[in-house]
């Protein structure tokens, strides 16, 4: 084990935990506050309930609703425009991973200026950013707690990954209600996220001690919670297990990085603007497949951690059964195991290996690959190839 | 599971991790760095060492090696004196829970004005602190993570414990090559301390699933590494798992706090100056004995993570060995089984008993106790009682 670093932001976690979001900026030393959130979060009334308690704290805000999924350069200048006029000191991301993702990158661009593009890639941010607290609403991304965001660089239509200290809000507000307005596929796909984000985390080459026990927590909640909450909106406990799942998950890949599941699905999702967790899922058993020789020893404990019955069985056998967990999983709750509905050409194949190869997520997998070993598997996934 | 918070410093670890302190002064904006330790530690060299590494960054340095273990309230004062008189912007505190107790006293003072008994209880910490970087050199204490500092109250000869989100440090620098120059009897003592801490922070009401993994995982490790750390200064591997289980109990400690045995320790070693991890080490099978029947599946997990086989045993059984593994550990490494070396007289008990039943940490005991409870203990840790 080498010199490693770990950092979270202050976590305020529970049921009504939202309430605490004035009394947070406050203690910031917020004076107005702008809120970026999506018109599907809005439509929720969770916005509405955070200004109300901003407004007892009686703080000014502004909200600008413009994140999409997988946020791109030109909505993030837009925002940086409004958050300019709005004259606020402060930043509240409210949302899913896209709408905390551009929440941050405006908080950047806030007081570094410049365009997002300059930041692409690993501590390039120089000046400290606004105060910032991010709520999630969804139990996947980890955004909150985060060193991260990934935005679409709209005219090469590729994901920047920004990696920085300074990305890590200053509190994260994980109230588990906020899950309870999710629909089935959104629940199934985000949670998959989580799990992607638990597994690649525990592989990965960066993996501490620190890092190593919040992923294999993760990966046992999702095992026993995920299906019940793709089930149920109104399962409570279901809702609260996924949300500490996704932290855990969150606080495990923001220091240990992430691997080839998210360095590939970068690639298609800034290609073809897919969801994010959707395609993790489905890329996800492949890569473990290759990833598999690397780590058998990890596998097993993950194998473990998904209740599989590892006693007696070789090494190999029991790695190959967090596979199986994982495949059952995602065929449970309705994740297509192959990318056949994906409408991609054999000429892009080689742009998105080649890129994958280069995406920030690659350096700590755990096996070695080449741009002919990502286009491999984008093939195994897309089914031209068995 | 109600609302929780959650938070540590930036954590930097590893071995020759102490390279980094310079920068992380730097990062932090010091001009001159206040140095907080003892004349032990400033004998084994790691002060001399720490030094070096600030001038390489150009940052000046004033060094007060005045604290003592169990520090002094008038120690403080005379510390806070020498920091005004210094022109310094920041502090460091190298060496083991003392040091680093009163350099965050010294920080608390320094800012916020007044004596130290004004800060005793739970966040009347009203200014922001100097920057604060802390280097452990006994794998122990967790001061370098916890919102705690521990101060003796020398005219009432009580400790009073100070607890606020402004104590924890900005950074903490985890060199696991400092535990080098520790004796063996100290590395028992404090070993002690972080299997104190992560027994008494899994069984806290205040246990969250964001302390309960890191609780374990320290227990994991001291069960495994505890012992060959104690024989040989020079087992690397054993020191590097010592430091991983300390920083990992003091995260859990710091948020989920601790229980009876801290604050009935707390009162002895206020009166009678004994050192903490082995006044910890004896009270620890007495109060789980008592705290047995608030929680026997966590009793049961314990267990399991000191590698006991609880298969087949009922609960009680298996909550029991927990009892067990902690008396057959602390007794391997020399641990008395008893306080009936340390000079108490009865009259004292009822002062001791009192004081420990308003100490901050027995309000996350899992068990109720009244002052006729702790009296009973101190009694039985005596051999007075059987
Ligand atoms: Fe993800
Ligand atoms: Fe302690």
């Amino acid at each position: 084990m080498g010199i490693f670093k770990f950092m979270t932001p202050e976590i305020i976690f529970g049921i009504n935990s939202l309430s605490q979001i004035g009394e947070s900026m406050l203690r910031l030393g917020a004076k107005k506050v702008f809120i970026v959130s999506d018109p599907g979060i809005v439509n929720t009334g969770w916005v509405e309930l955070a200004i109300q308690y901003l407004e007892d704290c009686k703080l000014n805000y502004c909200l600008w609703a413009g994140a999409t999924p997988n946020p791109k350069d030109y909505e993030v200048e837009k925002g940086v425009d409004a958050y300019r006029e709005s004259g606020c000191n402060a930043v509240i991301g409210i949302g899913g991973g896209s709408a905390i993702d551009a929440a941050k990158a405006i908080a950047l661009l806030a007081t570094n200026g410049g365009t997002i593009h300059q930041y692409e890639g690993v501590d390039l941010i120089t000046r400290p950013l606004p105060p910032m607290v991010m709520v999630p609403t969804t139990a996947g991304s980890g955004a909150e707690v985060s060193q991260f965001s990934i935005i679409v660089d709209s005219k090469r239509k590729v994901k920047m990954t920004i990696i920085s200290k300074s990305l890590i809000p200053d509190i994260a507000i994980i109230d588990p209600q906020t899950l309870m307005t999710k629909d089935a596929r959104l629940t199934a796909n985000t949670g998959m996220d989580a799990l992607t984000h638990a597994i690649e985390s525990y592989i990965s080459l960066a993996a501490t001690p620190l890092t190593e026990e919040y992923s294999l927590q993760a990966i046992r909640l999702i095992t026993k919670y995920l299906r019940p909450s793709v089930a149920s909106q109104h399962n409570r406990e279901a809702k609260e297990a996924m949300a500490m799942a996704s932290l855990q998950a969150g606080i495990a890949f923001s220091n240990a990085i992430l691997g080839a599941v998210h360095a590939m699905s970068h690639q298609l999702g800034g290609l073809l603007d897919l969801p994010h967790g959707e395609v993790n899922a489905t890329l996800l058993p492949y890569v473990l497949e290759y990833n598999l020789i690397s780590s058998p020893e990890k596998y097993k404990n993950i194998a473990a951690a998904f209740g599989e019955n590892v006693n007696g069985l070789s090494l190999t056998e029991a790695a190959r059964l967090a596979i199986k967990a994982v495949k059952e999983l995602a065929s449970d709750i309705g994740i297509p195991n192959s990318l056949s509905n994906v409408n991609l050409k054999e000429e892009q194949l080689d742009f998105l290996s080649h890129n994958a190869v280069h995406d920030a997520c690659m350096i700590t997998n755990p096996r070695d690959m080449e741009a002919s070993d990502v286009k491999m598997l984008f093939r195994k996934a897309l089914g031209s190839e068995c």
